[in-house]
């Protein structure tokens, strides 16, 4: 056994240990072909969504699909005809009666298509491709279970051999016009296609495959179209056990099929599919151990499908931050922080995750809603979320509206925009592009920028800063300034101009007085942008703390970006010229340090 | 409207409009009092778990429950009764019958407790405890409506005296001991069950009973023993909507009962409960506006039961972090830090979220055992986990002997102790409880300790720290050095003294030779710990890069904690006495926070 499936492994073999010495049953005889199983054979098969197998027993041991074809096919039915014309032929109503009966309405059609009647129906609607129709069905079957399957000729001869009853139920659909041409060939091919021949493995494949919206989790091909997914489940959930339906809805909960070959499958939407095979059946044709391990998995892993996993906004809502709770990477001279500090609370972002469904989104709108306080942002960081339920868009878009009534404007953040909610709102108003962001550090620092356009209402690239006004110069007297002053060479660069190397010998440092420059350093071949930061700042004075080669690069973001540089050795020179403004300049250095580790601290706490 | 609900609340709006013109079917004219129903009468409500109800139209009207109360009295009966005897007297397979139809087996037992035989023989099981059974069951209903029911006894006297067919039923049943005692009293019961008044709030509150697992969402007092919930809901969803339920659970996809008074309900289990009320009915007995709502609802918000939500590891699994990555607020000296950088890979620390059931553990354990490499320690942090299915409990113990067996050890952080997944764990081995810990930060920090203990063989307490070793001295030659060790003064501490108080002037700085302290602050009259700080680290640094009183207590917290302690006085005399020095220890103070803060905005990438 592999160390990495132990536990699961073990769990379900403990499952199969439990029920391998149970020999209620009989194997099915009605064919001299089933007779010949060993009554011994016993597999289970968990498959997941993403194409991981869990095996125990025979689980290569091929037999005939059987009545488990019922439900691929009527999968295969609706993709070639629709919903509504194979409603016209086949009903979806639990008969109450046993799996062969007739159970035709007054105007022929079958109660549904679990029983043979409503199955030979369902063959009957499936379209030729040019192919013959069993080997589209033969294929189609393949796909859902990942590898090539074939018929069992010789089980087919004795089905179609001993077939009267299926030969009458055929007779009867084409006198009800609901099989609309000779139903004998229509037969055949209903012969053969429960005579495909599988191994559990490939049942759980294919219960895997609807689990997974009609992609095979191991090939990742898509199968059948996802909106059929439902309507095939919806039958099993309902008339996939015969006349045990209720009480397999009632005990186990979860859309299954069986076949007198011996298998069951059963599946978990969106998480598993489960095949278990052991050819002895009950009186009712459901395999004897294929519903004790059902059952008992079900219970024991908690699957049933009417558990109530309890939602919480917590489980959608990761953070509720603020611009005074979270900072951009943009250094921020004294001014304009404190305008954030006063006016961050204007700004909201919510990290969500999971999946955003109908009752999330309530919890989520409720959760905003309930949080406005002269909010001008709303920001949905959506970079957690691996699924938007198409059928909410509308919803979000209604929000959008609603807030712009109200002076708050919603905008998304979405990483690669994989959600594609984006297209939702182009459709709508081109404009709306502009509410679209990747990085939430790049909302972060527009929303900044936004709220302090607000209050200095100034074209913020022309502002020149003064010395005096810079935050590490703001405790130095006129003296040290004007010392300062004479030191400092002004230097000018343009838009994308590099002001430093990463890898270079540090020799300067940079009193940034106009325009923004772009902190970014290169891994991988790569070039990753870490910060930014505007007038008022120093660039480059890691310098003057540690040793070793520039750890980034600074290159200018504005059109014009202006600096004053004081050389390493100049500022070595002060030691003996003015060792007392040195001082005071690597004093407020710190304190500038210590101030953005006491931000970066809160920062954490939030976010973890 | 209010500003916070609209969203919603329009839309719902939208769908009622819809549908308000919408004439079809006919009031129930059995009895006359239903007759008097105006059938422009129209309410829709949508509760959620958490209490919150959406209302649109004629949702304060009262109306007579009806075959509603069949789903409820069922729950009733299967908490007096518990499964197997409710299951010996009434089955739970759709009868594909009408719903008035006797449908009993050849045994006399009924089909399923949503016909009306089985609904009376239900109603027959409800024990008496000590009040009048009809009591009981009125009281029950109101639990779950969350306000005081009545009966309408014009109803109940209708019913009761045109009930011909019912007591026949009723009769019947007592012939075949399915109804132990006189059928009168049950079937008296049973008329004035259904003549009980609701109006569409009532229903919508009692449907979210159902999906918050038993517990009324408006009240939070449990109704029901939620391990009968998930019978009802199965009954519902196989036979709640009489011989349309298959059509329903194809369309609709959702458990739901309806009545002829007019009223649907339908249950969005862990999420919603939904009514409709419209007393027109079609030929099955189910309001005709009630299904087409209810189909739209379905479609428009994708509410069906078998969509499939797609599971993803990244669902379950928010960060995955090590040592490296994620460093606690312990202060190491260069040698731990070192060590720590060496060494934090065989950590793995997994932060989980949302509800762990087994699918989700599936891949969680399967993303942790292909982590593995030379893995020490593992720890899940359970923080934002809102549910862990105690049926999977054991799957946990079974990982955690698992890793044992690989020399890897499991640990849990569980903030609050809310999942109580300690207590399984105590069950087998008291020792267990040393593997849960309340905060990251504290499993971090301990995680720490343990890998540094692996490498220094000493019990780190008696380290006595030499000043030479100090990170903020290491550029210092020995002439600084000596110079400063003139100017320190030793102080020694015992365990909770207070070295620096939050709110003192700031007079000295402390270079920590032997012992650990802690860093803490107090707000809202709590003390809340931030860091801890071992030997080798500056405490108190701050008083010389910032002014103003101190931020934080710093308190020994090892049984003896030796400082060599450095005034503000002698640090500001350095400036013409040793310049030099003073700087370099500036430069290495701010190289200090820099390389902090360089970890903390990893820290945060890595949140984020």
């Amino acid at each position: 056994m592999k160390k990495n499936q132990s536990v699961i492994l073990e769990f379900i073999e403990s499952i199969y240990d439990e029920y391998k010495d149970l020999h209620d049953g009989a194997v099915a005889d009605y064919i001299p072909e089933l007779g010949l199983a060993d009554p011994n054979w016993f597999g289970i098969v968990i498959a997941t969504v993403d194409g991981k197998l869990y095996t125990v027993g025979d689980t290569d041991k091929e037999f005939t699909i059987q009545s488990i074809s019922k439900a691929y096919t009527y999968a295969i039915a609706l993709e070639d005809n629709g919903v509504d014309h194979v409603l016209s032929k086949v009903g979806i109503e639990p008969s109450g009666d046993l799996f062969n009966a007739i159970s035709l309405n007054e105007n022929g059609r079958p109660a549904n298509p679990m029983i043979n009647a409503g199955a030979i129906a369902t063959t009957g609607l499936v379209k030729s491709d040019g192919s013959e129709v069993i080997e589209k069905i033969r294929d189609k079957y393949s796909q859902f279970a990942g590898r090539e399957l074939s018929i069992d000729k010789k089980v087919y001869q004795s089905e179609s051999n001993t077939g009267h009853r299926n030969r009458a139920i055929g007779h009867m659909l084409r006198n009800f016009n609901i099989i609309e041409s000779d139903p004998n060939p229509i037969l055949e091919n209903y012969f053969q296609q429960c005579s495909i021949l599988v191994n559990c493995k490939d049942l759980a494949v294919m219960a895997a495959t609807l689990a997974n919206n009609g992609i095979n989790p191991v090939t990742n091909n898509r199968v059948i179209d996802n909106q059929y997914v439902k309507n095939v489940l919806s039958v099993m959930s309902s008339c996939g056990m015969y006349d045990y339906s209720g009480s397999w809805m009632y005990n186990i909960g979860l859309p299954a099929k069986s076949g007198v070959g011996g298998g069951i499958l059963t599946v978990l939407p969106g998480q598993l599919g489960i095949a278990v095979f052991s050819p002895p059946l009950d009186d009712k044709g459901n395999s004897c151990r294929g519903i004790k391990v059902l059952e008992r998995l079900s219970q024991k892993l908690n699957l049933h499908t009417f558990n109530v996993n309890e939602l919480s906004p917590n489980a959608f809502i990761r953070s509720t931050l603020n611009l005074t709770s979270m900072s951009s990477n943009k250094r921020r001279n004294q001014q304009e922080t404190d305008l954030l500090t006063e006016h961050g609370e204007s700004v909201l972002i919510f990290t969500l995750q999971g999946n955003i469904t109908f009752s999330s989104y309530e919890l989520i709108m409720r959760a905003v809603l309930s949080s406005l306080n002269n909010t001008k942002y709303v920001v949905f960081n959506l970079g957690r979320v691996f699924d938007v339920d198409s059928h909410i868009v509308e919803l979000f878009l209604k929000l959008f509206h609603q807030l712009s009534k109200m002076d708050t404007t919603l905008l998304f953040c979405e990483e690669d925009g994989n959600l594609g909610l984006s297209k939702y709102f182009l459709v709508e108003d081109k404009e709306h592009k502009n509410l679209f962001f990747e990085k939430l550090m790049d909302v972060v620092e527009w929303l900044e920028d936004e709220i302090i356009d607000l209050y200095i209402p100034r074209k913020r690239d022309d502002i020149a800063f003064e010395l005096k006004d810079f935050k590490v110069c703001n405790t130095l007297n006129i003296e040290d300034i004007n010392y300062l002053k004479e030191k400092l060479e002004p230097v000018v660069f343009e838009k994308t101009d590099i002001i430093i190397g990463q890898g270079e010998d540090a020799d300067s440092l940079f009193f940034l007085t106009k325009g923004n420059v772009d902190v970014s350093f290169k891994a991988d071949h790569k070039i990753h942008k870490v910060a930014s930061c505007g007038p008022g700042n120093l660039v480059g004075e890691m310098a003057i703390v540690a040793s070793g080669p520039r750890s980034a690069y600074i290159t200018a973001a504005s059109a014009k970006v202006e600096c004053l540089k004081l050389s390493l050795h100049d500022y070595e020179k002060m030691s003996t010229e003015a060792p007392n403004l040195k001082l005071e300049l690597l004093k407020n250095i710190a304190n500038d340090l210590s101030e953005k580790l006491r931000i970066a601290n809160k920062n954490i706490q939030l976010l973890i």
